[in-house]
């Protein structure tokens, strides 16, 4: 998370697979499709993304197939397939096998065909946006990925929650630069956010969230148990709130409409927040030595990249940075020094394992 | 513009493509390319976009082909063709033709192959970006459009202008809905709304713009002749300036560095504002029925865009609108009404016709 320091408490890559993949071999998760959802959870961790890494394991993944609402065993299947387009179902399965699989596909088709595009419909949470998006990076390809989500967050000048933080994750290989990962959401902020505001007992910051009055608060709990966030941009439309709400809907239509998904007010989570079959997502890939050699597009974004990192800084900041390379430093950190694991999250995990009789998450505390 | 009152003082449409069609011509632009600026110009002003329409005829484009900056008879030609991409090349002729162009390609391999993708590189300003993405309408495809354009917006952290305002349009068609039309700079605010303020002798608001030394700032003319537009979001990170800075960033590597034309320090602004061959811009297309059926996508996004407008407002709202709502009332309005044009406008248009010898574009006052 974007200035807090990571835990001092870590586990190794390997042990992070092995306890993830038991975890879900635990609900009668294939191997294979358990190892999808590791590769996911793991890459999110060592980003530095941390709320959507293992933290997730147990509420969106295991406790969702034990009670039912996601199917472990789900089938795959495609919709519709034209040369570069593909609509799939993911059949109520977890969102991250379905999402490599669509991605691979989206991959291939692109390769054979220049672009491709593709839909995912009556899937689950599938983890990091970037994840999809940057699987198109070794095949020099430019990959997208996006996914609504549940509704979380109001129109400009609504109070009604909407639609979710609906992320855009857009990756670009260049050649001696770490390549361009943008991923974010098309909220002002991620509703952990507000948790860690109330957590802390801090206010939350203008432009973030509404209370349930469609009025902005800055009240963390509030906004937490009966508001909603705000669309980036914030409150109104004159710092262009109505551009991130029009970026949110735009991800809903997308991947829910265009993939034949719920939407809207289908949305609606259930008291006890168990729901399945809920998300829709797009990939897309685009083949870059189809519109220019690779050399020279490698070399002129390097350059691109080089410009804004050494670009002069504003007072107080020490340095400019570009999408994806704080990630992309954490990632090479956290792979040296081990995976960082919250304590709160540690314990969480623990009862988890006991429930599912499964070993407890190795771990070990960095000097 | 949002929140103003038209002008009273107005054109019939017939009479500003007119107006326009001599213009050009006057200049050796020819009559084909002349009306396809013309069709981009009226698009704007009926929509409402006064800053992208007749009002920049002048200083954009008639100045800079007198200037010999811009070839008003450029040839038009592909760098590189795959079944579903294209890199084209607009030989430094003005925006408007060499997009209309572009686009209708896009929409044919679209056609053809389900998706498509363009660049077009070594072009100029091209008007509004929702004018090409909408060509996708009448066909039942997702369009989109996007252009790079001169340096005006910092990165998050930066004091130096990197990028532009580097827009982003999707169009969309429901059934009985209009269309969803999303149509954004990526930077908080157009520079128009700093000359606006400074005309007005109005403090801009927080999270627009910086001074010369990388700090925020309320004073407009400090902002607008030594200062730099923020990307959306605003200042740092807090409220999400660095997906808005992400997003010009990603506008300005898709059009100019994937599309092989002048990027970052290169698109320097000389001294008397007159440059050429500074823009690149990208096209998609995306065929709807190779997806899902025309009927039932109609139906749910005709569903889904009535969710938004349906939901309940925030204090002292009076609704909640979809993207490209208000430019479409505005549309119909305009047409009925006569195209409204700025006194200030007309003034300068009066001089550059008799600067070329035409004749004065005809105005009424509106009752």
């Amino acid at each position: 998370m974007i200035g807090e320091e990571p835990s001092k408490i870590r586990t190794p890559e390997a042990a992070e697979r092995a306890f993830i993949v038991s975890a879900l071999r635990a609900v009668n998760v294939s191997e294979s499709d358990a190892n999808d959802v590791a590769d996911v959870l793991i890459a999110a961790d060592l980003r530095g993304v941390e709320s959507h890494g293992i933290a997730r394991l147990d509420h969106f993944y295991v406790r969702r197939i034990e009670a039912g609402v996601v199917d472990p065993r789900a089938s795959f299947t495609t919709l519709r397939e034209a040369p570069t387009l593909t609509a799939f179902d993911a059949g109520n399965g977890l969102g991250h096998p379905a999402s490599k699989r669509a991605m691979a596909r989206t991959l291939e088709k692109a390769r054979e065909h220049g672009i491709a595009f593709s839909t995912v419909r009556n899937s689950n949470h599938y983890g990091i946006a970037a994840y999809y998006a940057m699987m198109a990076l070794p095949h020099d390809m430019i990959g997208i990925s996006s996914t609504n989500a549940t509704r979380l967050a109001v129109a400009t000048f609504g109070r009604e929650k909407i639609a979710g933080t609906n992320p855009i994750a857009v990756a670009i290989p260049a050649h001696d630069e770490p390549p361009f990962v943008l991923d974010m959401a098309t909220t002002a902020v991620t509703f952990g956010r507000l948790e860690v505001a109330e957590r802390k007992g801090k206010a939350l910051k203008p432009g973030w969230a509404v209370g349930p009055d469609g009025r902005e608060t800055l009240d963390a709990t509030l906004a937490k148990t009966k508001g909603a966030l705000l669309p980036l941009g914030g409150s109104g439309t004159e710092n262009g709130g109505h551009k991130g709400y029009g970026l949110m809907a735009l991800v809903e239509i997308l991947c829910a409409v265009l993939g034949g998904g719920p939407f809207g007010n289908q949305l609606k989570v259930p008291e006890d927040g168990l729901h399945g079959g809920y998300t829709s997502h797009f990939f897309g890939a685009l083949r870059i030595d189809a519109m220019r050699d690779l050399g020279p597009f490698g070399a002129d974004l390097d350059r691109e990249l080089r410009t804004f990192k050494e670009s002069r800084t504003a007072p107080g900041a020490d340095h400019v940075a570009v999408a994806g390379d704080p990630e992309h430093e954490a990632t090479a950190r956290f792979r040296r020094e081990g995976v960082p694991i919250n304590d709160k999250v540690f314990e969480a995990l623990d009862a988890m394992a006991e429930r599912l009789g499964i070993a407890k998450l190795e771990r070990f505390v960095l000097a």
